[in-house]
């Protein structure tokens, strides 16, 4: 494969965004912006680890690594502007492939008229995409961890759990159309989190390694305490029906769901509800901010009538509790 | 290996870029820029090809990654600010090692104060190192490609072939410091181009694939043809000492010097001298820019009394002719 034939066929044709001043034709990408803050974040996925090329094709191995990288923005309440895709090229892999693997994220970055504006191509035994994404967000409203106090109801948006099932799915060729979509094609809940702004206060993160990690990120970075109903967390009939011996695990520490975990006020609580029902995108509430017992927030189970303390790098007590 | 030890050990104390809001605690990173332009460019390095680790320290791999990247900011005139970086870690890298690696970064990195905001570590088979720069540059005065004209100087800074020759006395385990050292810890031009900012017009390319084909993408860019004075390309005397019969080549299209390849005005030419000078900084006029003959720019090579086209890829035309 010749890497100059190649990067000219993924080279844009133009580009969308107004603050862009130079894109991939130079050492570096040159954008302006005096307005708005920027908002930056950096996502590697590995063959074999964060996906199987087996199993994925190169269109959805794009597309869910763009998205990934834009659930972060969306944690931040940015919009997107642009990204710069950094990728290792095993010999075996075909230009087509690779092109597949552009594709993807073009038709996902297309819907918010995103720019590729720079990358890197490099040879490597092992495939790996680094995608670098910008975003704006109006001054001072980025969405911290930092942000969650006692007495804010917890919500998370869409269904937990879908991710891990759908992959389930893949592997063991389930055939379920709905979860191995939500694996290989998931959600950035953008529009969502830019439909917050009018808050105040609301902090976010997204859900990529499980709300027990999320929930503890926020707890911590907050010092408050969160508590977790757990019969409130919302999960597609279809995980329970198929896996009914996993879907609790996935439902708690699954990740890659890329949906939001965030807390608000009780007051605006209402609105947060309205607001995702007008873009059709379910939100629950499944729990609430306390003051933190300890020295550091963190996150509390109830499920069964008992309450245990939910780990961050998995669930540890619940899951003695459940046995 | 604990993942989140480990970024807790390598996560800086404190920021010094007073433009940076959020660093490395959140989903993303935010910095806020109302003066200056932005400038971003991302570069990967994969062991076994772009270095290897049996041969290139630990501290090394990470000093010169983070220069391939802030020479990119250099050839557009920009100030560096930020870093991201993104890392695939085989299992047989010890912690330690890893530290060094970000070690050789922030030695680096810290005198240009930059701040590191970002970054993923994750697991794969092949050790592979992707960094994400920023830099701030004044408004209208990033350096492009495109702004080389006829009647210009061609000058680069420097000397050329070092780092080709670095890599051949490491691999043959020959015994020059100054070359090694060049190779595995090259010095990317920064402050100089930031010198050049009182210029209205100066085209910039970073000399990371050799000039032949850095010269190339400037003729192209700029529609103009380069004409290049092989005698007048500076080289380090110990290069022709130690490989007489490959320096030639590498003077050319070894690559990886990380020097800044310019055009500028006949006029001005004497001024860059003299800042160079200033920076104790050598740069050297090695040739001159010309209306382009043909429908796209091309650089042209003058040696031995002979002129040849230079290609891109390397230097078909003049090798036929030194043959």
């Amino acid at each position: 494969m010749d890497e100059f034939s190649f990067i000219d066929s993924i080279k844009p044709d133009s580009y969308r965004q107004s603050s862009l001043i130079k894109g991939i034709d130079d050492d570096a990408a040159v954008f302006r912006q005096n307005t708005q803050d920027i908002v930056t974040a950096v996502d590697t996925m590995v063959d074999g680890i964060h996906f199987s090329r087996e199993t994925m094709e190169p269109y959805s191995i794009g597309y869910r690594a763009l998205a990934a990288n834009l659930s972060d923005l969306a944690a931040m309440g940015a919009e997107p502007a642009f990204f710069m895709v950094s990728i290792v090229i095993p010999s075996d892999w075909a230009e087509q492939e690779l092109q597949e693997v552009y594709r993807g994220m073009a038709s996902l970055g297309d819907g918010y008229r995103m720019d590729m504006i720079g990358g890197d191509t490099v040879s490597g035994k092992e495939f790996a995409i680094s995608i670098t994404v910008f975003g704006y967000v109006e001054r001072n409203k980025a969405r911290y961890r930092t942000a969650a106090l006692p007495g804010d109801i917890l919500f998370v948006t869409g269904t937990l759990g879908d991710s891990r099932a759908g992959l389930e799915c893949i592997n063991k060729k389930i055939d379920n159309e709905y979860l191995i979509q939500r694996h290989c094609q998931p959600s950035p809940r953008i529009t969502f989190a830019e439909q917050l702004s009018s808050f105040n206060r609301v902090a976010l993160n997204d859900v990529s390694d499980g709300i027990a990690s999320e929930g503890s990120e926020i707890a911590e970075a907050s010092c408050v305490d969160l508590h977790i109903a757990y019969d409130s967390i919302p999960y597609h009939s279809s995980i329970a029906e198929l896996f009914p011996n996993q879907y609790q695990e996935w439902i708690l520490s699954g990740g890659e769901d890329f949906e939001l975990l965030g807390t608000i006020s009780e007051r605006e609580w209402p609105e947060v509800q309205q607001k995702a029902e007008e873009l059709n995108l379910s939100v629950t509430k499944i729990g609430y901010v306390s003051e933190a017992r300890e020295s550091k927030g963190l996150v509390y189970l109830t499920m069964d009538g008992r309450t245990e303390r939910l780990e961050k790098s998995g669930y540890t007590h619940l899951q003695e509790g459940r046995d």
